[in-house]
């Protein structure tokens, strides 16, 4: 057995093609174990020899090429598996007897737990692992699909399972895009009602005598928004507009249709 | 608004692309959404008006190509979201101020308990998505990816994000290839243990008189194993094919080298 090279040393995660037929897919899956974070990649009797060279496959990579420099290409699944210590097949075929099929969420988060060096078989395109292969694995993953259509594509497949692997080892953060928001705290949100409540009443929307449910259906209004300091400033100024409108129109606001403008809310 | 169309109605969630550029990734995507047992995806401003038609597109989507036959193309992000009540983002451009980005494992359970008609909105290959239409959407998702290299494929975002709605709506059963094992229990592997100690006392491994931690440890091993009523019969056979080969040889191992076989176990 060859010993394990340097850069196999750190990265305790192998994924592993077998018989894959299109270069694209090659070049996708690259792409989709280095998003995650991974990149040992062994092919296993690719349909092209040359498939890590191949144009397409580089184009499908794209910023991934690396993964496809230091990729392996093997005869055997045997020797695909050097090195690791827990290999997971994924297959939907029958077979007569192996291991259950479990669903990656439940399945991996254990595994990741032992400290075992992991590879993730692939079977090919056209016909998915053979059972012999099969039996080599020591668990069996299904990517839990619809009951009418489960064609999941290889690429995909690779991504699925690379992303719930990185999620059983804790996972990366999510980088923020925007910056941590002030929130505005209950005084300002109640001074912001009471504005409003001001502001209301001079257009006539609320009237004082029968305010029913009005108030309370905006503080729970505003509880849901969860406002921020700058959204207060915002809805205050349009208190303000509202209350001045009004003023310079005479004190009152110009209800020419002479219809109710209260509410109607209970 | 137009009413939304009887299959809408069925179907609560909704897949919207801007501005694709790439016809494969528009295939790939209705296939996603399809493995993942959903149906509605609308195109706002695809980079080719035909692209729902076009040869690539129907090749990638492989048996989706009804998805693609109910799917809509419209101008703007307003008319995609008709109908839809909860709006989620996929992006990560930063903004000055907005919805926080969220992992979807964590974002997608809450929504997914309260009702909504969700559409999940993806970015065009290139730029992503404008500020202007992620200020239209509720929440923002964002897939966590390697701090170096987070270029996720449109295609592979969507069977992501697709992957763990799902998974979020209660998720789909793995289907079984193996028939149920039948287990082997406690006594039937006792049993078989016993069986072995007669035969690694036969041909010399074990020595009674000295036998050390050699049952303990193969009692840990065959716990770990988990056997089958199937495995019982094959260890018994080999324990009984080993008694029978000793006997034959006349009532002892043909330890011909002479060494010691103890087993050496502590």
């Amino acid at each position: 057995m060859p010993a394990p090279t340097p850069a196999a040393a750190i990265d305790p995660t192998r994924f592993v093609l077998m018989h894959t037929s299109h270069a694209g897919n090659v070049g996708a899956a690259a792409r989709a174990i280095k998003v995650m974070g991974f990149g040992d990649l062994v092919l296993v009797r690719p349909r092209f020899a040359d498939v890590l060279t191949r144009e397409e496959t580089q184009a499908y990579a794209s910023g991934a090429t690396e993964v496809l420099a230091r990729a392996r290409v093997v005869d055997t699944l045997a020797q695909a598996l050097d090195g690791v210590t827990h290999a997971c097949a994924t297959a939907m075929t029958p077979r007569d007897f192996g291991a259950p099929a479990q669903a990656p969420r439940e399945a991996l988060p254990p595994i990741s737990a032992v400290g075992h060096r992991v590879a993730f078989v692939f079977g090919g395109e056209r016909h998915g692992m053979a059972n012999e292969d099969v039996w080599r694995c020591h668990s069996v993953l299904s990517i839990p699909t619809a009951p009418d259509y489960g064609s999941l594509n290889l690429a995909q497949a690779v991504q699925l399972i690379a992303y719930e692997w990185r999620q059983a080892l804790g996972g990366f953060d999510v980088v923020p895009a925007t910056p941590p928001p002030h929130w505005a705290d209950a005084q300002a949100v109640q001074g912001t009602l009471a504005h409003w409540r001001e502001a209301l009443v001079a257009v006539r929307y609320l009237d004082p005598a029968a305010p029913k449910k009005l108030l309370p259906r905006l503080n729970q209004l505003a509880n849901r928004l969860q406002l921020t300091r700058e959204e207060v400033h915002i809805l205050r100024g349009i208190a303000r507009a509202m209350q001045a409108s009004v003023a310079a129109a005479g004190g009152e606001s110009g209800s020419r249709d002479g219809t109710d403008c209260g509410s109607g809310i209970n």
